[in-house]
């Protein structure tokens, strides 16, 4: 009764698992030094040599510890990082290594109901991958686990927490609109923009996946608990690259932001102040080279300052309705817009000629050749050439030797 | 008591405008043939020619006018007309040289009060000569005929008219901002954007020029008459390049936006439909290499369709007020928008180590630099360089061996 998470204890969790699970709580969200470390030595050896170094990391002139990052450095020299970067890291590593626990917060997690995923299983969602050294040790998930399959296709809609009315019915009829088209949407979770599409998905029974800047343990915002809540009844995950119990500091907020541009195919940024995290979120998405669109909305509304800020900067491109996300998103061949038809025009078809003389044909008392010439601006022959099509077409009737203009009959009818 | 126009009889009409004003009535607006001819020959001699061999042009295959034919093309060749280029102008001009009075069409300008501006006297529009043999031979001034100085720093503003409440505001308003910053306002008198544009500009006292399809005789649409009249009273110009009577046809409508386009130095469209004329205008202005911008609109307005389409196809800049605009027809040295503040915020002007400190700063008690370390995710070295920062900033305080957050005491409090 003292471990009520003792059934996780039964299967107990593999090294590699608890020793990225361990660098998820020492490294903060987007350190690419370590991201670097645990490419060239393995998360497990690489904790391992954290561990053996920290204590020495004070005395960073030791020619002992000098000649072990040196052979670091030359493992993971692919990634550029110095000497003096890995000394920084160990510095700010170390005072997280003594009160390292994983298996409690594994143990946390499985309480929950989560998995932890990372790149050595199935379900790891590869796109993040994208991320380089900067992409995270793992993830904490609650819900479906299987990331890759879920991340195959989809979206990631951002936008400020002050929404408008108008924001948050754009933006719940994008993700609704995606889902049609098969796309999975993703968004942090947040008030306004995020909550929108989030609910615009599961109310046409689409997929949606929730990533958090604080522990999963913790719904942030509260106010959103419900429909988190519901993003897991209805087969979604809502994750973390940060463990149970850590809070949803600013920095990891803006981190977090570019795991959703590295999630989604593309970005969209519905409603944005002109300063406001859903920009950083698109800046993230293009130094990844993700599509980024941005709604537009009135020029009146300082909500939408953001979005009209990254078109105008051309950051974004304009997207008005879920098509032209898709198209944005999607593969060339199958996501294209349909291409809008026009208002249909009774002159459609007609060439420059045809239309000037239809414009100078009178509609009532017919006109001769030469006259229609005259008013049209036309040779006589250009005139008596158009004449045949206009007829043909039942816009132009004769009437003697003249002609007038005839209101052409509505097809069907 | 025939002649009401009399007294315009008793200036009478140099060569040169009257051949202009010729014609301006025999080719139709944008026809470039006639351009060139103008061009090579003058438009007098221009006209003398066709007046010669249009009785032969039915003939096209005599050799002397074939061999007249040949020698203009020489003269004509930078244009690059072709014989039968040449043989089809006549061929369309010829109707109506007949009937051709420009006296007459002078004395109802003269009744009036307007003039005949052409490229021979001062106050021709220089910018229209952009357009080349597409220039108009002449134009039809009411109103202020210095154009040349009206139009040396003017923007067009032009849209649909079916337009908005939120449409006509916002065109109204940059027309308000443009008369600010010292530029015309040109548009094309129609109702609902262009409309809105004149009165804005007209409100604040600023000059604006209205380019009508028809001739000025007829203010068009009816509706607008009174706005036109205001133009006229305000100092502002009602021009045209068709003489009085002409009637505005559709075709008329479509070569006036290519004038709309080339007299401003920047096009803004502020509504506009799917399919729009003020599309054609901004695919004008952008031939001539002229800047476009677009206002943004709510993605549920269909009266914004066509400034999205603008903005998605790249051939619009997004503008979403005056300075925006300004920036687009000025010279970049004295017209830049400025940049716009966003919130200041407590945390400007910290690093991402300061930063990072402040988020893990506890409010109440007072917490170590190892704690602080571990809370922050950075080193304790890291964390004593950032506390000196934050407690100068007034961010953080001490408490013994500890250190807390501080609210910073307002500026001036």
């Amino acid at each position: 009764m003292n471990d009520p998470a003792g059934e996780a204890g039964t299967c107990a969790p593999d090294p590699e698992t608890l020793a990225r699970a361990a660098w998820s709580r020492v490294a903060e969200p987007g350190d690419v030094v370590a991201g670097a470390l645990i490419a060239a030595l393995g998360a497990v050896d690489a904790l391992e040599w954290v561990r053996a170094a920290a204590p020495q990391s004070t005395e960073g002139g030791d020619p002992g510890v000098r000649r072990v990052f040196d052979a670091l450095v030359e493992r993971a020299g692919s990634h550029g990082e110095s000497p003096r970067r890995l000394a920084a890291g160990i510095a700010r590593w170390a005072p997280r290594l003594e009160h390292l626990d994983p298996r409690r917060e594994l143990r946390v997690l499985a309480r929950l109901g989560g998995v932890v995923v990372h790149p050595g299983i199935p379900g790891w969602p590869t796109p993040l991958d994208d991320l380089g050294p900067a992409a995270p040790p793992c993830l904490w998930v609650r819900g479906e686990a299987d990331l890759d399959r879920g991340l195959r296709r989809a979206v990631s809609v951002v936008g400020a927490r002050a929404a408008t009315g108008y924001g948050e019915h754009v933006a719940a009829d994008l993700a609704a609109g995606l889902v049609e088209r098969r796309f999975t949407v993703v968004s942090g979770g947040a008030y306004g923009i995020d909550a929108a599409a989030h609910r615009g998905t599961l109310a046409v029974g689409g997929r949606t996946i929730v990533f958090l800047a604080g522990g999963i343990d913790r719904p942030y915002p509260a106010g959103n608990a419900a429909l988190l809540a519901r993003v897991l009844e209805s087969g979604g995950s809502v994750l973390s690259e940060v463990p149970p119990g850590c809070v949803p500091s600013k920095s990891r907020f803006l981190q977090r932001n570019r795991l959703i541009a590295a999630a989604g195919r593309a970005t969209v940024v519905v409603e944005a102040a002109w300063r406001s995290g859903a920009l950083n979120t698109a800046g993230h998405a293009a130094a990844l080279l993700r599509p980024v669109g941005a709604v537009p909305g009135p020029v009146t509304s300082m909500a939408s300052a953001g979005c009209h800020r990254l078109l105008r900067d051309g950051l974004a491109v304009c997207v008005t309705d879920a098509a032209e996300v898709a198209e944005l998103a999607g593969t060339a061949a199958t996501d294209l817009a349909p291409e809008r038809a026009g208002l249909p025009a009774d002159v459609d078809g007609l060439d420059a000629d045809e239309r000037k003389l239809l414009d100078a044909l009178p509609v009532v008392r017919a006109a001769a050749p030469d006259s229609l010439a005259r008013a049209a601006g036309l040779s006589i022959a250009q005139v008596l050439a158009a004449l045949g099509p206009l007829e043909l077409e039942g816009l132009a009737e004769r009437d003697g030797p003249g002609w007038r203009r005839r209101r052409r009959p509505r097809t069907g009818a």
